[in-house]
């Protein structure tokens, strides 16, 4: 039984990550902080705790003086804010899974130029590993801090590891279309989030620069050994949660007459042969199949006469997206089971 | 060709009006105002008129300045803040039609108790007629300042007054259990409005305490010429527009073997014959039905045994619940067809 | 360990039985049947399963085979359709769990009048218990039959049982307007379920007829130790899950003076102090705070003038409202602690 | 005034149609032609025409004793049905404007491929003009026979024109993203269409096979005097209308330095200058803004470095991608104004 702090516990992904938690028997919350409901009841702000989970919500302040209490310590905080924290918790010996932004980019001016936040401690960033345990799970397992990816590019980066790892598609363009439900924009007060503006709405958002780019950019290139010409477009969904991403790549001219559907199936099949949490499907994935649970759900379709690829990636943006890939990476960093509280399916409704 | 001026256009009835009367051929749009927006062209904040209607909104402060060139006023603003521009607005001859609460209430003690704010000028509110045009038509044609009915009271009252009218109920207790669209809340940036919040949701809210209450009891008492013990229960909906009643009451005894369902459909029937809209209908009402258009619609059904009667009505809360009628009182108020720009069906999807 | 079969593992209500009973710890779930899906895999059903949970469905004939091998047999059919499966079962010592209607009317002749089908065995029917844990707990331990309760019932019944077992309040009238999600409505091709027609739209049905009726007045009858006039309004809400009811009640002219809402939230607290899924709230109930867990939530609003009380109660209708409380009933009846299996809360979004 | 007859007209499409022709001040609907629906009222099937609108519907077989009393008959029929009611009409000297796909495709060759239903008639289908206006205005003209385009390939054509015809890109792949609200799917009782399925859903569907695949290609390929390869890929959104499509084009190498976002703007506000249904938008187009009108907006983003550019196209898919631009080529044959009766903006809500 480890005991974990969870920093910006109010947040969608804070709270879905408290519900994960609440649910782990290896794990006890021992406090939960939050930025603008320090002092309430996690109850009166999340009603669906009331009466079975009642704590006291800590201020950001407080942290400091509870970290030698905790084994870990979950932040899920808006980029910027993370440095200090992380640092306190090494300095107290607590392993910290950071949620959010601040140790994705292992290129620190590139992280600068897009979220305009200077790194104050560049080494945490150079030790942090980028938290994707399909793709990281050994380095996980001996980090001090893990970078959770976002949401965006989870889908995406899992939607074509198995293609770009093994050569097969040009990197002279690849398209990524995601569609997020609102859940994704966090629980702000806005007026283009309220419900009338929203509901029976759809749009595409941050056209050509939203700072998921460069976190998706970075990783495609490793594993394509290559400088991707990558365009990601973000539209919002109404509907709560859930992330799918259409993805466009091209097969290099040299496999465009040998590949098929079929085979593009094995090299997914056996690619995450051993990965609890990837669905590879004939069918095309649905966000209906992975919300409420911590699955990414990949189909393929293969057009052999102009070389086009299209791959569908589906998760629920707050699980696999954020708290559930989180718990992943911490099973993995204490030795528990990989899937240890994360096995709840979708409901389907 | 009359001139019409609008103060608080930004809001979501403001915009609902503002789009019937741009289309209103006996109507041009002089001014449109709000507070939030001063400045700005209506066209960005609205952005459905961005290159086919395009007109700054002015300040409140600059409405003044403006009134010599309207005809009509129309007010959509919070309650409290109409009496001060309709004083202005009579002084210069100007009709004024407010969508707002301030002269709803014939007794300005129960205004005050419910509202908490005073009236400054009380003969406004003595001479303002309550602007439900199926009750009130030829008062609407000779007064100078309409407070149009809410959203609720009109689906309410509409829903009974033929019951009430005709003696044939009891006053000891009926319910008003109402259910709104989301916009009925109003275009504002609130934690409990955001999508996520409200989607997939459903509660009450304001229980026997909603301002509401003692509109829909005021004209209830008029038509049944007693004092109504009214429960009044209204509900957030995950829609965006539209609001349906459920009412019940209680047949007098005296009526109870002899009434029958279709004699109640007779006195609905011969109650609004003239009313062109009102859709007495003997399937029960949808809002699917109503949304987007100015129509009333209502069913009733009758169990002898018990002498319970259950009516629903349905209506567009932004239209017949605000801009629509404000509009159909505006069309008495000079002499046009009653239904002159406001004959659009719903487009049923 | 026990073994489980459920029958009608296709629908809404027996998927959600299936989810919860695929999780429980206790529990083996030996077959899965389904009329229409006989002899497909559940996991192309439902692809929420693949992968990790791949069962065939059986037809329902192959049931009588497979009797042998389980001690309780879950039924999630349409009304008529238990009765003969239930024989069977009980010759071969299997207990039944029937989430259907019928066994849930204590009289055969109410039962044939609503439901139009006869009762072939009454002498089940008569020994049957009505599995609502909150009022039966001590019958539901050593019955063979539990007629799990419909999903309308359940919230209203549990929303006013402190009332009416305190004799606090009026049987001369109880209105009961329930707010439904559509899964409630069964996974079936029906024009009037598709999305385009119920999304955006609201509406009652079956007013003064719904079949759910006689079976909330039974259980209300029995608590208030009177004949009820109930006048109960079911409606359609654009949601996938949960059940909202508000329900109005007048209180004793004894007791109008005495009571304070204050004194009713004290009788309520003491009437479900050892229930686990009731949660009992001053907030008003809302539903994302019940959805995808089996709590009810209930809260209640008193007006002394006129003696008016409004309680509100919400449920997830496929959990607490069908296979949630099916698996309760099944933990008390098996010796199990009630609550296993079923501690999840909602996710809140 | 001319005369027109509905084939149709209980599909969401002819439902539309038959709401804007009922406020078309030239138009008188004649009569109204329903399979599914033969003989009934359709206010019996449309409630939200009762009262207003009553007219029977006549069935297939009833439509040839028709044709004399029309000048224009509107088809909107599954594809391969309207090549011989077209035919009778034009023997009747009856213009034909067809909503569905039977002639849209120049070669009937491909038509058969991708539809599977053979040209009986190919004359018929060499003589109709694509009715897309902004493309085909002065053959609109003068045909007898107008093959209205599909939605999706309005959005997406109307998306790319200028640059196109302008040259300025590449044609070696062209990638169409498309979200279509539900009821581009059909008024049909499906399973996967049913509610609870598609709420809080999304998924893509017919991926590199969808019909309007062929149709999107030929009028690309003829604005670019090219062979593209194009790729295009519908979604289902949880909205009821409205698509939104997200277009990835690469700019022709030689371009690439010298154009810049605003340059495009210019290119599209040039090309559009004369079309009233057309909004070239400097921000992101939204489904809200366009909904319930003709209007398609239209926005576009430039990446200088790779030469990227992403169109965003949001149209009305049941009125400018059916009903109200078959209304639009109606004006121009009939030599009306091109926005008469279209001229409604959307309510935003």
């Amino acid at each position: 039984m480890i005991k974990a702090g969870i920093v910006g516990a109010t947040g969608y992904a804070g709270q879905q990550l408290l519900w994960i938690l609440n649910n782990h028997k290896e794990v006890k919350v021992e406090f939960i902080s939050s930025h603008s409901f320090a002092g309430e009841n996690i109850g009166n702000i999340y009603k669906n705790y009331k009466k079975y989970f009642e704590k006291k919500l800590i201020s950001l302040e407080e942290i400091k003086e509870n970290l030698d209490k905790i084994d870990v310590l979950f932040l899920a905080l808006p980029h910027g804010m993370s440095e200090k924290i992380t640092k306190s918790a090494l300095e107290n010996n607590v392993k910290v899974i950071d949620l959010g932004a601040d140790f994705r980019l292992d290129d620190s001016e590139i992280y600068e130029k897009w979220y305009k936040v200077k790194h104050n401690y560049p080494e945490i960033n150079k030790n942090a590993v980028y938290g994707l345990p399909e793709l990281y799970k050994e380095k996980i397992k001996n980090t001090k801090v893990v970078a959770s990816p976002g949401c965006y590019p989870t889908s995406a980066i899992l939607g074509v590891a198995p293609l770009l790892k093994n050569g097969l598609v040009d990197t002279k363009k690849i398209v990524v279309d995601s569609k997020s439900g609102v859940s994704g924009a966090g629980r702000s007060a806005k007026l283009d989030l309220i419900y009338a503006e929203v509901n029976e709405n759809f749009k595409a958002y941050n056209v050509l620069k939203h700072r998921h780019t460069p976190e998706i950019k970075q990783e495609m290139d490793k594993l394509a050994n290559g400088n991707i010409n990558l365009v990601f477009t973000p539209h919002l969904l109404p509907i709560n949660r859930g992330i799918l991403s259409t993805i466009y790549l091209d097969v290099k001219d040299e496999f465009k007459e040998s590949l098929t559907e079929e085979k593009i199936y094995e090299i997914y099949n056996e690619f995450y042969k051993n990965e609890y949490f990837v669905r590879v499907t004939e069918n095309l994935p649905e966000i209906k199949n992975v919300k409420n649970s911590n699955i990414c759900e990949i189909g393929v379709r293969y057009d052999k006469e102009f070389g086009n690829i299209v791959v569908v990636s589906a998760i629920d943006n707050l699980i696999k997206g954020a708290g559930g890939q989180a718990v992943q990476s911490m099973n993995i960093l204490f030795g528990f089971e990989e899937n240890e509280g994360l096995e709840f399916l979708s409901m389907y409704l």
